[in-house]
């Protein structure tokens, strides 16, 4: 385990995608993204998929030089497709367009076919929090989750963002996986040797099981308590893949590179949906940030179980890991530190 | 047990609201509306609901000569002061300025303050489907579920609903609490006298509970599978009520007529919001509905666990029971027949 600076990973991230042909400012951008997840403290997206996104682009399957353009748009919507590239460069380009329509009709939404994964769905919603704005944004993802009463691998963990400007207080954002946990939380049970709760996978036979391995056995992801779950994946899958003409459920190409796409893809690529909401189409906006400063202190003061843990507000502790990891770096565990090595040594780019 | 037909209890529940002053389109409209549930088999938002409705009415909480009105707009936007009516009325029309504002721009949201319960809000989303329009729909509710780590009660069911349109198959209606349960589903334990799951109740001191009587005994609702739960029940208290103007969080007047509301109010009634997305907004309509037949067929062909259980697509059971429910009429249990009754007996309507 070794500390990083956030310039030292973000130049690391920028280089490797630029000796990969990805344009400067693309480049900086999908960095961007990438360290946004190291620095929340969400590590499972942050500079650990590095060397993915780069075996996408080897494998073919991801286009560094992508072109994206729109193809279809309203005064309030916009259909972009993303030319193969990734989500983490077309995703921010998107939310941009959904702010600008807001700013003309009052809200603007856009989705996304053709594309890859997006990184963190909370870096995209909260483009809109400068501009007094809602901000939405969600992607499908490679299926691991079996819909209820089956054993097949349909969903992916389908994450939902929607953030929230305050007036004193700092933004709510609410950013969650639809599935019962994502893969990172899996991950950090098998480092560890745990067993982990019921109700996160099944086994490839479709029976509850606590082995943090399940998937690797054939198994699938639970849907965040059961069928209701089920119902908000199924609602990512269709605003982000049917609705942009993207790959949806079984089709959704996977994220890993020796896992080949299925044939027969009724879409392009993966898909995403962002949207920005002005807040003064609804209300004025200083009344509704003195209102959700005020909802922020009724819920931080809600009466405890434990007198010693608090309430938390969707994405407080979020803020917290940022504050701490400006101050002392960006930890990477002994296995990422290496991946990323090596792939600098492959490619020519120096780590520090 | 007894069964009476859609026309019996829609008559009856129309003239109910007559003698309680309503003008005549707007009691078919509201009886519109409850009897959708029934229909659909959500018991416990329908008739069952009605004499609920008369008591807030007489409590001088609800206001049956609402006038309702867009107190903001902008293209996509609109903001309308419900005028303390019910929810039943005014989110339909609500639904049909969204979907004026969609055939215009693209897409159109409306949040509304000052209002009372809407009943299930399946029926207000689905307004959307006739013009190949998706739907959305959301309430805040009665707080009775609790925030992580809290044992207060700060939050209502908050259901989220979003409808899409198929070609040769029945619509997807994901219409879900974010509640891990909905009360409906207490009260079958309670008369059945049997335990509830664990991960639905807590007790008043926040301690898991099996009991299905613990509301009454001061204990509170869970947020579906955790903190994700809680994250979705507050984007659905924001977006209907902090952006609105009305209340939200611990505020939220009881639907109860017994329960008052709080003092110092930090804003006006209940809140809702809904939406309508022109599909041809993004992509051509037939096309749409092509991939959400693909859909639904790829679901219901995922792999079973259990041969005789079929994978459920969102929607299905409710349309099977409307199904039923044409054919044989609402079953009401006595309970519910003899609240009914009562009811009709003292405003001088006859159930039939």
């Amino acid at each position: 385990m070794k500390n990083y600076t956030y310039l030292e990973l973000h130049t690391f991230t920028k280089d490797i995608f630029i000796k990969c042909g990805m344009p400067l400012d693309d480049a900086i951008q999908a960095a961007d993204v990438l360290l946004s997840a190291d620095m929340r403290g969400i590590d499972s997206h942050g500079v650990a998929r590095l060397s993915g996104y780069v075996r996408l682009y080897e494998a073919d399957r991801a286009n560094m030089k992508a072109q994206w353009k729109v193809i279809h748009q309203t005064p309030s919507t916009a259909t972009i497709d993303a030319d193969q590239g990734l989500g983490l460069v077309v995703a921010p380009h998107a939310m941009d367009i959904a702010i600008e329509k807001a700013k003309q009709v009052g809200t603007g939404w856009v989705a996304i076919q053709n594309s890859n994964h997006f990184g963190i769905a909370a870096y995209h919603a909260m483009k809109a929090l400068p501009h007094d704005m809602i901000g939405m944004a969600m992607t499908n993802a490679s299926p691991l989750v079996a819909p209820t009463h089956s054993k097949q691998r349909m969903l992916g963990t389908n994450p939902i963002c929607m953030v929230f400007p305050a007036g004193k207080h700092l933004p709510i954002v609410a950013d969650m996986a639809t599935s019962a946990a994502a893969n990172g939380k899996l991950e950090i049970a098998q480092r560890s040797g745990k067993e982990i709760p019921k109700g996160w996978v099944q086994t490839k036979d479709g029976q509850k099981s606590t082995d943090a391995n399940e998937l690797k056995k054939g198994g699938s992801l639970l849907p965040l308590g059961g069928h209701k779950g089920y119902a908000m994946a199924s609602i990512v899958d269709i605003m982000t893949s049917v609705l942009s003409g993207a790959n949806y459920g079984p089709w959704v190409p996977p994220f890993v590179s020796f896992l080949n796409p299925l044939e027969n893809l009724p879409g392009k690529g993966i898909g995403h949906f962002v949207g920005a909401m002005r807040i003064d189409a609804f209300r004025p906006a200083e009344d509704f940030k003195s209102h959700i400063d005020n909802w922020i202190d009724a819920f931080k003061n809600a009466e405890r179980i434990d007198e010693k843990q608090q309430v938390i507000i969707p994405g407080e502790p979020e803020f917290w890991m940022q504050n701490e990891r400006e101050k002392n770096g960006i930890p990477l565990n002994d296995l990422v530190e290496k991946d990323l090595l090596d792939l600098g040594d492959k490619l020519g780019v120096k780590l520090v």
